[in-house]
């Protein structure tokens, strides 16, 4: 039996080989680098990748293993970046030529955190133009022919095309769940707050999550320990004891979770495959799995998030829409225009939904259920490069900061992948992922 | 030796009275509404007084302290509350038709903590229409054709008249330095967040502030003692450890501080009598006072807290502006109409700017200066109760949210009181208090 690919790996896997000295860093980059070499020319996920500069940083890891020192439980591990966090060694351009050559002088908290934890930043992935719709040059791994999704769209194409185990995205719309839905990977977008933002560019205080992309959910569990925590740059960030994802995952749930299928308002943009996949789930799931009607108020909550974004990512924006909007595509250049327009009532009344929104998923989530079962977005991968897709099932989560998580169990009718979201309640992340883990084994009928 | 009227005691005197059992909870309310019915037909302070129940509370704290239990530092102390607080016992009326006979269901987070700590809540203070400056019914006990100042003109009045040693007010932009300056008592506005806002009437989450009015210094630290501290239904509150007001009031200072005298750039506003009083009070410091000018910035203050104010009151008014605005103040209308035009983007750069500008104050501080010394109002209360008087030399300190607190040590050329402001670092509120001890002793020649 000959060894794998060590590419293939899982960031766990890898970790494990190497705490073993069966798998040096050095091998592992190389590998991941041969893959891209070999992937990129068709994927293109990456805006910025020196080769040498990943291979020294490899090296480092495999030096400070040698040398006796306590090794962090990233070390080693490469990880893709998307281009709107701070790297203080590589440029981050945020997607706009506004910011092209920009070179920040600090790594952004997360960066930092991965970097302490041991990984190799391998380079950073491609964003859509200030990670919002205008879409970058990412291509589909599953069919170059198709959108892999946004804004996040190198972190979910770099992770399922094999080139890196695991990669950090952001959410502020649905820029996680739907480029790891259409790639065919896992996706997560942890509770508000949870995962801090400090050097990441700033759209929305409110809205925006860091997210993480991986192809196992081991490996969502391993990353998210790492960068869950307080951060003195990040005022919705809490003082709190770490979250054991890990050990968490690895439980078996007291009881066999209970499903609420919600099928949101927006159910009529769902792809017939979609609808298919997820009548075929709640199937199989029988007595797990119940239909449930959304509150009333939560059919707003798509409205109230537009004017949250919009006038927040006008007032974030405000310096490129002052000095350089002629530069910005069309469709930013109109957000920042409605954005510009929100009257500072209608903004503060949709902040003061998400408390009641979320307060009603609670009593939802106490009353029987693990988690919400739901689309991660409408179908497949649309064709076609000119669109990231359909945010529309991702943006209740992030307007509440509930977990979400997309896991690749279903496939349409043209054979590319289909996400099924997951939500738990807002804090409980580490029980939605060991929920997600019992679903993966039940559907998929091996280890998620 | 004949006692003296028990009205004229300070709190924290009558508290050490009643310790010693030379005083009676009942005996001190008695003489409070003895002073009451003297002086009310004049001042108006009073929005609701209901005589029965504060002396049944009286009773209550007399045998309370009969009962051996420990005893509150505040037990059997008489304390009015502004009428935008809510007290579960006597009505709320927030200063409008529109809520006239309103009785809430809970205490405001501050009165509960009053009656732990074994106050008498005597009754509700006239309050200015929605704390906004539409004056209420009250005149300024110095010279009833004079305004007491708002939007806590009850309270202030009602300190200053001795129908209670104590009091609660509030502050959107002037409304408890301002009153208690143009009453002639101290007045007390902790740094943002330090007392919680959970169950007042809330005008502006970045802009109220809870404040207290006595007529010592010792009695404003003992109040503060108790009010301070984090609740749930406050989200600016944090949790933190008791803040020892009474201790270090009563320290020497390590060192003879020195002050900032600040003109801000509305000293044109200034009178003549409150320029030569700021002029002798510098002049008496000598070498611990400098006149410094503020960094520019600041000058732009005044229009950020007026955007935040307008914006923030229309969102929390909406209700009062859709259901009964015919029934509100043109004042008030005027100012609900502008707020519901501040765009989302202008009032985002306010809030924004409120960070710079405390960081720039925070090395203002660090640099030499233990207080900035600043008038409390343009001049002495003006005559007329049309107008509630001018707020704006409040305006920056309430925009920052730092803690201010105003020393009746002078007197205008009508023999009105002129209050001297006193402004700290943010979160350093004990250490003010205890510079202002000193200025008080220094100017006065008595204890504070």
């Amino acid at each position: 039996m000959s060894l794998p690919d060590a590419s293939t790996l899982s960031a766990a896997e890898a970790a494990r080989r190497m705490r073993e000295g069966l798998l040096s860093a050095e091998e592992l980059v190389e590998a991941c680098l041969a893959r891209t070499r070999e992937a990129e020319p068709q994927v293109q996920a990456w805006q910025f990748l020196d080769e040498a500069h990943a291979r020294a940083q490899a090296r480092a890891a495999d030096e400070h293993r040698r040398s006796g020192e306590p090794a962090g439980a990233l070390c080693g591990i490469p990880v893709g970046v998307k281009d709107i966090i701070d790297t203080a060694d590589m440029p981050t351009e945020n997607g706009t030529v506004l910011h092209a050559g920009r070179t920040p002088r600090r790594d952004a908290a997360v960066v930092a955190r991965l970097r302490a934890a041991g990984a190799v930043i391998m380079g950073k992935t491609v964003t859509t133009e200030c990670a919002y719709f205008h879409p970058g040059k990412t291509r589909n791994p599953h069919n170059p022919a198709h959108t892999p999704g946004g804004s996040s769209s190198g972190s979910a194409a770099a992770v399922a095309a094999g080139m890196v185990p695991v990669a950090l995205g952001t959410q502020t719309s649905g820029s996680v769940i739907r480029p790891a839905a259409f790639c065919g990977v896992y996706g997560f977008k942890p509770t508000h707050g949870l995962i801090p933002r400090t050097g990441i560019l700033a759209l929305s205080r409110t809205l925006d999550h860091v997210g993480i992309f991986a192809r196992t959910l081991e490996d969502i569990a391993l990353v998210a320990e790492e960068l869950v925590g307080w951060d003195e740059g990040d005022p919705d960030t809490r003082p709190r004891a770490r979250v054991p994802f890990r050990a968490v995952l690895a439980e078996e749930p007291p009881l066999a979770p209970m499903f609420a299928f919600v099928k949101t308002p927006h159910w009529a943009r769902a792809a017939p495959d979609t609808r298919e996949a997820f009548a075929e789930l709640a199937a199989e799931l029988g007595a797990q799995c119940e239909e449930v009607e959304l509150f009333p108020s939560a059919a707003d909550a798509w409205d109230w998030h537009r004017t949250i974004m919009e006038a927040e990512m006008a007032h974030n924006l405000e310096r490129e829409w002052r000095t350089g909007r002629d530069k910005l595509s069309e469709t930013l250049r109109a957000l920042l225009e409605r954005g510009r327009e929100v009257r500072a009532v209608d903004y503060q009344r949709a902040l003061a939904m998400i408390l009641p929104v979320v307060e009603s998923f609670d009593e939802l989530f106490m009353q029987r259920y693990d988690a919400i079962l739901t689309p991660a977005a409408p179908g497949t991968a649309p064709e076609g490069l000119g669109s990231t897709g359909d945010p529309v099932f991702c943006t209740l989560w992030t307007y509440t900061g509930l977990p979400a998580v997309t896991l690749p169990l279903a496939q349409g009718a043209n054979g590319l992948p289909i996400g099924v979201q997951l939500v738990g309640r807002r804090g409980f992340d580490a029980r939605l992922l060991r929920t997600a883990r019992w679903l993966v084994e039940k559907i998929a009928g091996k280890p998620a």
